[in-house]
C-alpha cells in the first residue's frame, strides 16, 4: 500500500456538491467510481480537504487515497484523467507520507469568489461567476470592512445555522480584492472556513460595497456571533476553493 | 415600422447551431420566440450576418429585424435579455438606415479559434477550447504557412463539399496566432467565410504546428482548390464569430 495525495480541479455547475450523497452526482462518487474499475472493483475509499457545495468549483481541491497499484504517478494521473468525466480533472498526483491525511493536515486554505460587473454578464461566464447586473461596488470601502475579517476571531457570524462544528475559531490571513477588467475578484486565506462562510463574508462585503452596510458595521457583525447580523450568503457559481495549503 | 441591428453573444454548447432547425434549439429561434412574445404573438423573422454550427460560439454575432415597437434602444435591449436563456445576450442595439441587412451588408468578419495546450486541460474550457494533450505546436512554423492563405483567392481548398455557393473567391485580410498563457489563439479575418473554411484553416495549419505537413505544403493546398488536400475539419468548440463589419 502507498498513500497519493491528488490535486484535483472541477467545475461544480453539474455536480450535487464534492461528497458523496445517494442518488446524486457528486465529485468524490465520480473519482471513487474510476477508482474502483481501476482496481478491479474494490472499493477505495477517497479522502478530500473538506466539501464543496453544489455549483461550487475547485481549482485545487486536494484529495488522498490508499493504493495498492505500484503504477508511476504519471500514468496514474493519465489513466484517471482518460476514465474521469471532463468536468474533473487531476492535475497533479505525488506519492506521500502513510501519515499524511487530507483533511487532518490541512494547515490552510485559500478560497477565490469572483462577480462579474459588465453591464451584461458574457453567455459563458454564467455558471463561473455571480452577475451584478453592472453594479460596480466600491472597492475601497470593502477592502476597509475586511479589516475587521482578518486576524482571529471567533466565526460564528459567518457560519451557517446548519452545522456541528463546535470551535468556530478561524484565522483569516488574508483578504483582497483584485479587478481582473470588470470582473471582480475576493481572493481570501486563513486557517479553516466553516460552513458557507467564504459565501457569507462575500455576501456581507458585497453589501458594503453597494453602500447598503456602513464599513464599521462589519466589526459589530463580527464581535455579535450571530449570523442573523451578517448579509446574505452569496451564490455558489462564484466560489473557487483554489488551494489548500499542507 | 424601424429597422434594427443587435450585436450578440452566445455560448454555442448547447445549440444546434443559429440557424432555425425544426426540432432543435438554435440561437435563431430563441430570439425569434422572444421577439414573438415582445410582439403579442407577431412573428418577427430575424437576419443574421450568417449562419454557425452547432456548438460555436459567438462574441459578436449581428442581426437586423423589423420592429414597429416604439421602445428606446436600450429599454429594447433591457427587454430582450430578460427573456432570453442566459446562453445568448444581447450586447448592444442600435437603430438603423431601412437599407442595412445583417447579411448582405456585411463586408467582413473575424473569427477566432482557441486551443489549450496545457498539460491538462481546465475543466472550465472543456466546452471553449479544443484540448492539444498538452502539445505545443511550432507557431512560428504556423504563421510562415498562413502567408499563403493570406490574400485574395479561389478558396474550394478550404470549403466543405456540402455547400450550393458558386463563387469561393474570398479574401483573407489578416491570419495570426497569439498566445494567451497556455492558450493558443487564431485570429483571422476576411471579406467572408465559405462553409467550414475557419475549422478547415485551423485544422491543416494545425498540422503545420506539429510537424505533420510542411510549410511550403499550404501554398499548393490553396492552388489545388481540392478540399481532400487540405487537413481536417477542426472542432467547433474552438471557434467564436467575434466581429462582423459593416
Amino acid at each position: 500500500m502507498r498513500r497519493l495525495k491528488a490535486i484535483i480541479s472541477y467545475d461544480g455547475t453539474q455536480f450535487s456538491g464534492y461528497q458523496v450523497q445517494p442518488g446524486e452526482r457528486t465529485v468524490q462518487a465520480e473519482v471513487e467510481r474510476v477508482l474502483a474499475v481501476m482496481h478491479k472493483g474494490n472499493k477505495v475509499k477517497v479522502t478530500a480537504s473538506g466539501r464543496t457545495d453544489a455549483r461550487v468549483h475547485a481549482t485545487g481541491q486536494t484529495l488522498h487515497f490508499d493504493t495498492p497499484l505500484a503504477i508511476p504517478v504519471e500514468k496514474y494521473m493519465k489513466a484517471l484523467n482518460v476514465q474521469l468525466p471532463r468536468d474533473i480533472r487531476v492535475l497533479s498526483i505525488e506519492e506521500v507520507a502513510a501519515d499524511f491525511h487530507a483533511r487532518y493536515s490541512v494547515t490552510g486554505k485559500r478560497y477565490r469568489y469572483i462577480w462579474s460587473c459588465e453591464p451584461v454578464q458574457s453567455p459563458f461566464r454564467r455558471y463561473y461567476t455571480v452577475e451584478t447586473n453592472g453594479v460596480k461596488p466600491d472597492v475601497t470601502a470593502m477592502q476597509e470592512a475586511a479589516k475587521a475579517i482578518i486576524g482571529t476571531h471567533d466565526f460564528s457570524c459567518f457560519c451557517a445555522a446548519n452545522t456541528s462544528v463546535q470551535d468556530k475559531v478561524r484565522t483569516v490571513h488574508k483578504l483582497d480584492f483584485e479587478w481582473h477588467g470588470e470582473e471582480l475578484h475576493m481572493v481570501i486565506e486563513g486557517s479553516g472556513f466553516l460552513y458557507n462562510m467564504v459565501r457569507i463574508i462575500a455576501g456581507t462585503l458585497w453589501e458594503v460595497g453597494i453602500g447598503r452596510r456602513e464599513v464599521q458595521n462589519v466589526e459589530l457583525v463580527v464581535a455579535s456571533m450571530n449570523r442573523d447580523k451578517a448579509g446574505k450568503t452569496a451564490p455558489p457559481q462564484g466560489l473557487y476553493l483554489e488551494k489548500v495549503f499542507y
